[in-house]
């Protein structure tokens, strides 16, 4: 005899009910926040491209589309440009360096119609790509954009540099490669607290990819798109002129590192992991829940914050903060609650916690939890509308 | 028209063809680990309870079970429960404190026939085991290990504590529950260095749950089961009189963290992330891989070890390492690696490995690692042998 392991769809209508853990979204808060960032680009008059990193949702991408005004889509992963193609989306960043082992993949894509484009940043990925168009006989050329290192963060060619042309050349001149534009991810902005600094950090990005379309330009070539984003340069962004689109992906539920910079407040962030009380260790205040790092993820973002938050803010079951309390520390399976700090008045002990009651925990990167997930649970306050499937994978 | 987002089972036979990021796991260290444990245990003269938390794999788990000497298995979630009751494994162990709300899954278990046993750590989540039972007119009455904790870790009731009597004589005394035994996981083990540390904890955990057991049957009731374990204490343990069951689970793959323990050898981690190469900073000796910290997961297992692994030990396409090579940070689809020291003669500089080249990395932590994947790819040297599904979820 075996015993059915799925809870179906609509079964729980209440937070009350939901199996532990699960991942809750906030439907007020998601729809605030995709509006926020909408109406912000709408002001800028560019077009956002948003980026599915973070959700991995066909349901959030839909919201975030219907707001607009949006151009395509942004994917980490081969895999996330299949599943949304599959949907309907044809217009997909693929915003990972591109190398030869995917091409199988990114061709089956173009021969299905798919208007996928992908990034490089280096002469001998240019060369792959074009060797692999010869040798595979690729009718339509790959679009490619340029990345382009505005921050020392991560990869990119430097806008000032000969290679940066170099580059572009070869695009230009096969005839199995589009040079698209040029795109960057200021990736830095992660580390820039508070508006002021982000700001300068937006104007950098911009001002940085512009010069490198300038260039290109100059020297006789197309530059369509300058692509630039990451959710603290775009929401500080007050001039996007010359940008033709913006890329940020977790705006739409917002985590403790984007309140934490500033971007946000803790009260905007949609995301929160539902758990229940499994035990306590009255003597050193601590209360243990169902919700560990398997739920949290290993993300500690906050670690290097004026804050740490350990591995997330502990609130009630009605999502409000219990001021005092964070999961201090997770094991796979285990959150340990404590107290962050033991100062003040009427905080609550942990010890005050029934076995059993449930507690949403806050967390510090939104797209390291929401991959731990199958699924997330839509909610209305206390109510449950909806069960809406994760993508996971490669 | 869509396109096929399933690569298939046997279409890759070889390294060099499987997509990047996947997971790898090393056919001949998998087994070398596996013998190394049941013959310890065999030499203890006592059962394994193996733990499927790490693998969460149908395929491992038989491979331990063929080697035995198994009683069951351990999980860390009902699902693991429902998937492996489902697959024939009838005797289990739910280790993680039992609250009300999960108990309509486990009677549904215990109504197909499985021999669930459950675990707690105090008189509340006693009662609510009883009130539920009589509320739901369960018939077979639950079986409860009490959960000791003998190192001030994470949960358990104290071993001298009056309420280990207290909690025993309740579960022993109600129609409704049976007194299994005691329970208890050394996690402190985890910081124990050498094994002359860990020896001193696996003697710790032993006794002080051998105490429990004692004043239990002192008391007057049963304690049939003493069941201990961890990986380091369960491979220090050199005397397991009186104890009746050792649980692990990491040590069948072992890791970063365990090789840092001095629990195996950095050439005995069966498991590694594949990536390959998309891009170079050679001005700043990095280059970027494919795999980031959505496959390696976001632990940072080693961070507090005398040697800090970064995000892994970085390999060639044969597994050997690149010696000075780590990914010293990670985003979540690039892998960022660069030289953990820079004194070394003939260092490896990132800058000579070409676009497209392929990784391997050892991760911190099998169990995080696991879990940021669908499936493994078993391998024997170069060639895949098998791709085997990992549950996921709750």
């Amino acid at each position: 005899m075996k015993v059915n392991r799925d809870t179906g769809n609509a079964k729980h209508s209440h937070l009350s009910e939901l199996p532990t853990p699960c991942l809750l979204i906030e439907r007020s808060l998601l729809i605030k926040n995709i509006q926020r960032m909408s109406k912000h680009i709408k002001r800028l008059n560019c077009r956002l491209r948003p980026h599915v990193k973070t959700h991995k949702s066909l349901a959030i991408a839909k919201m975030i589309e219907n707001e607009g005004p949006c151009s395509g889509i942004t994917v980490s992963t081969i895999k996330e440009a299949e599943y949304f193609f599959n949907a309907g989306y044809t217009d997909i960043l693929y915003a990972v360096g591109i190398n030869a082992h995917k091409l199988d993949k990114v061709h089956a894509l173009m021969k299905a119609s798919c208007d996928i484009k992908l990034i490089l940043d280096s002469t001998e990925a240019a060369g792959q790509l074009i060797d692999y168009a010869q040798t595979h006989n690729v009718e339509t050329p790959f679009k490619v954009y340029i990345e382009l290192d505005v921050d020392a963060h991560r990869a990119g060619v430097k806008p000032d540099s000969e290679d940066l042309l170099t580059i572009a050349s070869m695009l230009n001149d096969s005839r199995f490669t589009t040079l698209a534009g040029v795109m960057t991810h200021a990736g830095a902005s992660y580390s820039c607290f508070g508006l002021e600094a982000q700001h300068k950090m937006a104007i950098q990005e911009r001002d940085l990819s512009l010069l490198a379309a300038r260039r290109i330009r100059h020297a006789g070539m197309p530059c369509p798109e300058v692509s630039i984003g990451s959710t603290p340069t775009a929401l500080a962004l007050d001039d996007a002129h010359g940008i033709t689109e913006i890329r940020a992906g977790v705006y739409c539920v917002f985590d403790l590192v984007m309140s934490g910079l500033g971007v946000c407040a803790q009260g905007d962030i949609a995301i929160s992991v539902l758990g229940s009380i499994i035990g306590k260790q009255t003597d050193k205040d601590l209360a243990l829940t169902d919700a560990g790092w398997m739920a949290m993820s290993r993300d500690r973002g906050t670690s290097e914050h004026p804050t740490d938050y350990g591995y997330g803010v502990v609130c009630d079951l009605h999502g409000k903060s219990l001021k005092n309390l964070t999961m201090v520390s997770a094991n796979q399976e285990h959150g340990i609650i404590g107290q962050q700090s033991t100062s003040t008045d009427g905080s609550f002990n942990p010890g005050n916690f029934a076995i059993g009651e449930r507690v949403r925990i806050l967390p510090n990167h939104a797209c390291s939890t929401m991959a731990q997930f199958e699924h997330f649970y839509l909610i209305d306050k206390d109510r449950v509308i909806d069960k809406v499937p994760i993508l996971r994978g490669w």
